[in-house]
């Protein structure tokens, strides 16, 4: 998803056409893919778990794509997600107040008539989509209800406004993720939940693969890229907070950008790196102290 | 349900036409099947008590599916059950957000004409159906308190907004399950309900049965189903935690099926058991030891 | 209510034609159907206390069907009530999400047509009915307060949406219930509403009388009638935990039921009286012990 | 008002008509009576304090009965006042989820047309009635500040609905109640509503007092009205829990009811005046004791 | 405002109409009102601090009526504010539910069209006038945020249900107020908020001019008012509870209203001021014994 | 934006128009200028950090006006931003009540007709505005949800009403601003929201160029100017409670002008300076020491 190509106007899309067209950018770092392609070889729901920013939507947005082609390949695929360019990725961020029926979909009025309006859950169910509940432990528990008959051997889900039954499209796949950094006792993935689940841990990724993903995100020198991936290592191995999971990978690559742009590499740092994540000044100076002795 | 069925588009259908045509794989593990039918006979509602994943669900689809055969050889059936193929299970996760008139029904909008829409409860008691009030629990008072009638010598249902007192069809019954492990002062069933079910309880199938399932529903050889169900033996003994709870029967099948598709014991056991079940560190060390042992 | 005549197809009546057209089984304790009658001659407000189950729903049905019975005989029965069998029984489960349009009537919309619909309260008001509040503690406060005006010399209902008084029909009576058990500092009946009601208290029946309403309501021989009035007296005096409460005369009627079905009367008793009213494997066993000693 | 009034089918009346025709039995306890005419001379708030049971809203029917006839008798009232009977009372029961448009009024739907309905407060604002909001500390916090400008110089309600500000027609009067017994920190008159209101404070009636309302409002003999106010001033000095404050006048009313209905003056004394005050098993003792001395 | 100017009907009149022109009694304490002259010179909006009924909204009605005159002789009034009599005051009493869109409008359905209401705070906006916010703090988070730009340089309020930004008439300005005494951690100004206004401070008036205000208030004799204002002086300076603050100058003039009605002063004042500022019997027994002192 | 330019009837303009037209007075304290023009030319969302009333909503009105600016000498400007005078600013104060609709947009019903109303963020969006979300903290969870897809590489919003997909226009930005004075546990910056933002730190302005504005802003002599900041300056200092934070700029400018006004120096700053900012007597007395140490 190159930065340039966002250079034009507004444009609005219906979410039916989602779908990943581009290979993204993603350096694999142990046997997820494998993992992930097995699981979805037999339909089972996966959970992905890790901290921000670790690179979670990018896997899933790289698996999405390699998915499509294969499926695009093969003769046992759906209507429905052949008449487009393969499966598309709806992703919806969990929060307290979504509801049921902003997932599964509602009665609009438009002028004098009443349209129903099917929600993302509904799409992706139809559409045979990968439907990707972000952060799901901040959803209300009617929502996470609502995904269990999607995620066993019912695969199905049940429109209360309507009074139907949707069975899902074939290629159709359930995918969580959550923070277990976050989980206390009154945001807790309950355990009629959990168990319709396998797991695939995440972490940040190591430093010689972070440097390669900063250098092609930020169009940096390869130098200054491994110098921003150190400082990621240093900063997350500080045992200060919790700053180990704010310094994302997209932090340093906003550093890189702005060092692009003509900024000095410790200034960057300062305002990308430093005061984004903590507002303690002890803990400014320390940060500090790191990028000094790493951009000296 | 076979997972091959499953391989088609996406299809929509009526909560009424939801009968269990084939005989879904069940192994009893005691009286249960008599227990159960005699309820049926007199119609006394009944409470179904264990631990998530320990196959309350399915061991109620298999009940159906021979009710509703028994049924079709009896003369005494009801006009609406005969027209059909028996008797209809209805399914409903209980959940907070759950209120009285998902159940019992709602007036829509379409266009300029307002609808009735008949909620599930409400299907369930005219078709006569089984309804099976999942984790009930959760549910909030209103819902529960809608229950009562039905469930005690009146085995009716009022639907307030209707202003209707609905009598239920000969083959209703009222099926409610809890799992004792999550009971807590807030989250209890009252006594004025509680004393209008009889109780069946259930545990997670001994290992020799629960390696039959694993084989069957996975599609495994019996020496790695009869590894899983050992695996799925020995951390429920394992007292960490509430891990007993959560290694169901399912996930142990889930390890089964990425291994038919490739990925090894070990690492299948690793996603499915281990990962899926625990954020913790130490915890996960000592599952991977008695995965090791195991597959070793 | 005998078991048999629900043996039909559900049939839907609206809520005025809830007459009791045949004497309910009905075994009297003490003096409360003199109490009863005296107060309904004074149409003074009834407040029945009790635990759950012990039979105060099946009271007042009785006194329905007996003062429906009277007021036939009488030249000073009102209008509406002798258009009909009598007087009419409307009992109201209250909760929490009760509103007090619940109770009092709404507007509904029915195509373009807006229609009032009287509420259940509002019906017993205007027909002359018996209105039943159970459980009364639980409503909102909106909905006791509601209640006041009918429950003191100005027996009438404010009907707010219409910005209507309605004055009761003469036959008009309210009758509240509450479980003393259940009573807390939040759930308790404020002293204003208190101070309007007598009180009858019920406690469950003696074991003789006990023992032939099992007989009677489960077609049970009287030996086996008599050991299950024997058993729920002997679970009752355990002082563990608030058994007392949840070993209701209709439990001990489902476990009569399964027995006469076939099942083991040990394991009818299990199922219908120890699994069904605690969860804790201890007491199960201790009830168990007294279920032995009976049923030898 | 009488018992007998009651005796036809229901009778719904617009609130406007709610005016006091007949005298109420009132017997005056001391001073209270000049102190309300001099309010009202001058258009003073009064706020009544007093527990429940002890007269408050009696005391305001009987004021207003007279107010209203000294009013006939006056050239300066006004217009809408003059053309019914006097001055319309008009009673709300404050709660937490009455709204201000439930007092000011609301917009309905009726068929295709949109109706403005005054509601109580506005009614009695516009035909000069008495405004009696009862309880008041229980109602939400926009309700009271609602009353703010009514009850200072200004004698205005803001119609926010309509945009609209309306100037109390001059015979209206605000008067309000609570229970000092009630108060706590959550429930309590803010400051800025205590001081807008004069309070008279009311406590039971004396035994000689009272004893001559039981005999009037229930028609029973001098010397039973005598004991039941004994009793009613025994059990007041009782200083076990808050019994002092739920033996109203009415509960000794409905005592003498049941005697003359034939029930025995103990009986009915435990029903009316034991039962109905307390679920405590030692206090019911300790009061049937008091009753039994009494009625030996 | 005199009393007898109330003596008429109801009447309704619309909000711009509020218009002060009578000029209001008011003693000046200190130099208010020059600050307030210079802070509307200015347009800065003012908050005014005090406890309840020192004259904090008697003081803006008289500021309002002054400077509706002085805009009179001026050349460089607003169109809108010389077509009326001056500038309007729109008071608005603050609490927990008032929404944002009751101050600033809504769109209302009458009949079949929907028709757009300025809210008040709008009208005040459009109309020049001054807005007053009584005991701000009570108000929600949403109502202080919405005035954030009407009291800095943008001077504008948002409409959001439009879409549109309204720049307020020149002759707009915001006053609010607040009573420190009630301060809370839950219930404070925001810095936000509070850096946007410049603070006047209010007190009780010292006794000679609350004398002087209750024997114009109440025409009652120099005598008896100067009493009453020692008496006010007595109780504020009690430092028992808080006192001072609920024995307001409008309490002792309904005293004094009670006495020209012929109550004796002793009762008036213990009916105006005892039993109405607080119900603990100790306190009462002391504010009586002060009572005495001053009327013996 | 001068004082005078706001002498006029109120003006209603639709939002669109939120051009800066003049440039507004901003007088830069470090690089910050620079550094939010290389995070613009990347299109990296910026967080601007600092204390209420320290100048950032006046930074960013200022850098909005230079952008607009210097998009209009450029070729690569969007359509919709060049049709217009260059970048619109819209600004969004956050509370707790403001949902996601109020941001995204509505349907409103005009007459029959149900017409679609744009939230300021999809107008932003569109329009290719700067959208400054103010003190993004009170926000509630799900508007914070909604930006994150404008805040990555997906530069998105989802209207979910619609079930469209928005991209921003090129020229969007996206800016937040927090006080981290006001950080506590309950509203905190989620980590997935802090890192997708650099930071840029604020502070009060030093004491010289403090000093130029209040004489700019107040057109009041350069001595007055000078000893009120430095009056801003020393209470700053005082460590006593958070009065650093509530004395900003705007408080000196207001008491600049009251003594433009003729209020003498000491008592402008009383109201403007000392109650304006404590309810706190001792600190009060404290403050005015530094008021008369400065203007002797």
């Amino acid at each position: 998803m190159p930065h340039k190509a966002r250079r034009h106007d507004y444009k609005s899309h219906i979410i039916e056409e989602y779908y990943i067209t581009e290979e993204p950018f993603y350096l694999s770092l142990k046997d997820e893919i494998q993992l992930f392609e097995a699981a979805y070889a037999e339909r089972i729901p996966v959970l992905l778990k890790g901290p921000t920013g670790c690179g979670k939507t990018r896997f899933l947005e790289y698996m999405t794509y390699h998915m499509s082609k294969k499926l695009h390949h093969t003769t046992a695929q759906s209507e429905s997600a052949r008449s487009h360019d393969g499966i598309p990725l709806i992703t919806i961020a969990c929060h307290e107040d979504l509801t049921a029926s902003d997932l599964v979909g509602k009665y609009l009025l438009e002028g004098d008539v009443t349209r129903w309006v099917d929600g993302p859950l509904t799409r992706a169910v139809k559409s045979g989509g990968i439907c990707y509940l972000d952060e799901v432990v901040e959803a209300r528990k009617d929502t996470i209800v609502l995904i269990h008959p999607l995620a066993d051997h019912r695969r199905s889900l049940y429109i209360e406004k309507k009074g139907e039954m949707i069975e899902a499209s074939d290629s159709f796949m359930l995918v969580i993720s959550y923070n277990p950094g976050y989980q206390s006792i009154l945001k807790n993935l309950k355990h009629s939940t959990r168990q319709r689940f396998i797991a695939i841990e995440f972490t940040h990724p190591p430093k010689n693969i972070e440097s390669k993903i900063i250098e092609h995100e930020a169009g940096i020198s390869h130098d200054v890229a491994e110098k921003l991936a150190r400082l990621g290592e240093k900063i997350r191995n500080l045992k200060e907070q919790d700053l180990a999971e704010v310094i994302s990978t997209r932090l340093l690559i906003y550093a890189a950008r702005l060092i692009k742009e003509g900024i000095s590499p410790r200034r960057a740092c300062e305002v990308a790196a430093v005061w984004s994540i903590t507002d303690d000044q002890e803990v400014q100076k320390s940060l500090k102290e790191v990028v000094t002795a790493i951009f000296e």
